[in-house]
């Protein structure tokens, strides 16, 4: 039984020609990019390379972009800097944001470093520009603003342009959680109110285990993680030096076939959508899906019944790799934050799946799907 | 020219049979370890593998074993845990410690979380354990001692088993940084008294950008990076899977041929000691050399004089890679603060190198780097 791998946005897989990219790092060229020696001059080279070409893609300066360990570890030190570093005492954020940002947030507020406040979501999970102002300037502190750029279960956009100008107006601090969005979409970050945002490599066919932050080069900040100099004394420990090799080049590998990706991606979503309303009447989309939302998530919902409960078993049983909720959610068959923020109350009678898609997938993986959800429901 | 790397404890080469062990989980096997279906339920199958055969090795509990980017992330866990989880008012550590417990500690004590007191050194280097019992039983807070097992720079060891009891006869808390030592000697930490050490895979053949936390069982901590649920809520962000796999079949692989290894290792260190007495009047031996050190380092100082002060330049020219301080120092053609703490006053006027040996190199090596060292000076 062939796999169908519909979960791209919990992990992709890595690009054999990134890892080709990688493999000297992995093999000869080990030198520690903190030695004076040429042989670790060699690899501090290639990781200023890979800074260089990930500034360039997203329009920002090399200065501005630091490599992390991940998505994660950058959202931790983004929020926490602007609270320690940068004066901020009120945070704003959604219900809906990934775990990285709510327990984080959720930790400062808890341990008196912060007030907190949920900005309104409209019906169909966006951030309400218009109490999200009524925040702003009701606020007595100085405000950081932590909101999604793209939601990793629903898949609804945000238009960072448009809070990056509410936060300016309010000299507010801005982070952007762009892990769903970061090697699927163009930035263009000289042109953007923004201080931080944050990538994953794995999220784009690059490797596990790194990350990047920006921050933007008119803030100053402490690093997260101390103790030596390395990333200019922003981030320390010794490098990952493949995967910061390896993010560079899955991010150039995804802006170079950027428009064909993302319109054979969203074909598929969009199929798959018709579908599905054609198919099963009872379905309920989940966010935005047709407005404002990413190309490579859909999210349906199923009435729950005996069968559907099933799901998600029946669905891997058959080789089909899809999600309920977000892949970092455990027990993964309770419905997750998210889902219950969108439908509150009602989301125990729904079975909530996510599909997300890369550009390896096929129109026959969806045929393949539909014709499996159709047996099984 | 072929290159002599004596620069291990910066970093080594990743062993190609560890590579190899990471190879599926960087091709075909990239399922995110957190997803329900079977295709994730392999990955985490193998992270949970990995981490029973750590624990096994230190003699462990698996429950005690947490996966990080690397030795540094781990001491910012442990000593800020120690601090904000665990009622530590006080943290007492040495001025040679590495900057990733240095800085850390700096940053606590400048931010007013705790005091912070530095332990008396003997003359070469190692900790004055009559004043560590005299600062523990002087102090009204519970304290956290945190020392290093072995100094990266000049290889001085702890006897961590004597630092453990007087922890335990004062209730403080104990962290050991242990990074140049796990993978190069045996641990045994169900009988040790001891809260937290940490390793770094790159320090034993093992992959760079992951690292290990050990947590006592008997304490409860918060994680330092929050969001997902990974490695049982204690540091999220999607896993390092390769990193992880790779750190454990290199724990393996070190452990299996420590006795020869050690024995090798050792036996160039003492060689290459002698070699160097015999040749170079004047030269010093920088920490304990002889005595309670680490088989793999041997630091030494050279009088300064013009040539001797291009000596780490030319030694590159030569293709011989060693270092001045530790890789992690930037500007690293400066003493480095443990030299420094060492020769009080007097360090500039001595070029101090570190040789650090692998089990590749050999005793031609060491002839050839000798030969060299004639030249040059
Ligand atoms: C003693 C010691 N502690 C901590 C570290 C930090 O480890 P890493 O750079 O892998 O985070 C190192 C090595 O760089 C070290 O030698
Ligand atoms: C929106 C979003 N933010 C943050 C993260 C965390 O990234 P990572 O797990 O790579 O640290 C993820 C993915 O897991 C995500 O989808």
């Amino acid at each position: 039984m062939s796999r169908i791998y519909f979960d791209n946005a919990a992990t992709t897989s890595l690009d054999p020609e990134v890892l080709t990219v990688m493999m000297p790092f992995l093999t000869e060229k080990f030198g520690n990019p903190s030695s004076v020696y040429s042989y670790g001059r060699e690899t501090k080279l290639a990781i200023e390379n890979a800074r260089k070409s990930v500034a360039k893609i997203l329009n920002a300066n090399p200065g501005e972009i630091f490599f992390t360990s991940g998505g994660t570890e950058s959202t931790n030190t983004a929020v926490n800097a602007a609270i320690r570093d940068l004066g901020c005492k009120h945070i704003i954020t959604s219900s809906i944001e990934h775990h990285a940002t709510l327990h984080t947030v959720e930790y400062l507020a808890h341990s008196g470093q912060a007030k907190l406040s949920y900005v309104n979501l409209t019906p169909n999970g966006h951030v309400d520009m218009n109490n999200l102002e009524e925040l702003l300037a009701g606020s007595p502190d100085r405000t950081v603003v932590t909101l999604m750029h793209a939601n990793n279960e629903i898949g609804n956009l945000l238009d960072i342009k448009a809070v990056g100008e509410l936060c300016r107006k309010y000299d507010a601090i801005f982070h952007s959680d762009t892990v769903q969005t970061v090697g699927h979409y163009p930035f263009d970050l000289k042109n953007t109110y923004i201080h931080f945002l944050n990538g994953a490599g794995h999220k784009f066919h690059g490797p596990k285990g790194v990350g990047i932050l920006y921050v933007n080069e008119n803030i100053q900040i402490k690093p997260y993680i101390n103790g030596g100099s390395q990333e200019r004394n922003m981030r320390a420990g010794t490098e990952n030096l493949y995967g910061i090799v390896g993010f560079a080049k899955a991010l150039e590998m995804a802006t170079a076939t950027y428009e064909k990706d993302s319109a054979h991606i969203n074909g598929l979503k969009t199929y798959m959508g018709t579908r599905l309303q054609e198919l099963f009447p009872g379905v309920l989309f989940n966010g935005d899906t047709n407005g404002r939302s990413l190309y490579t998530v859909l999210n349906v919902s199923f009435p729950r019944t005996e069968k559907s409960d099933l799901l998600l078993f029946s669905l891997d049983m058959a080789g089909i790799c899809v999600s309920g909720g977000s892949a970092c959610t455990s027990g993964a068959s309770s419905v997750s934050h998210v889902i219950k923020a969108l439908h509150n109350g009602k989301s125990d009678s729904l079975v909530p799946i996510r599909f997300s898609f890369c550009k390896h997938n096929t129109k026959e993986e969806v045929d393949a799907v539909i014709e499996k959800l159709k047996e099984l429901i």
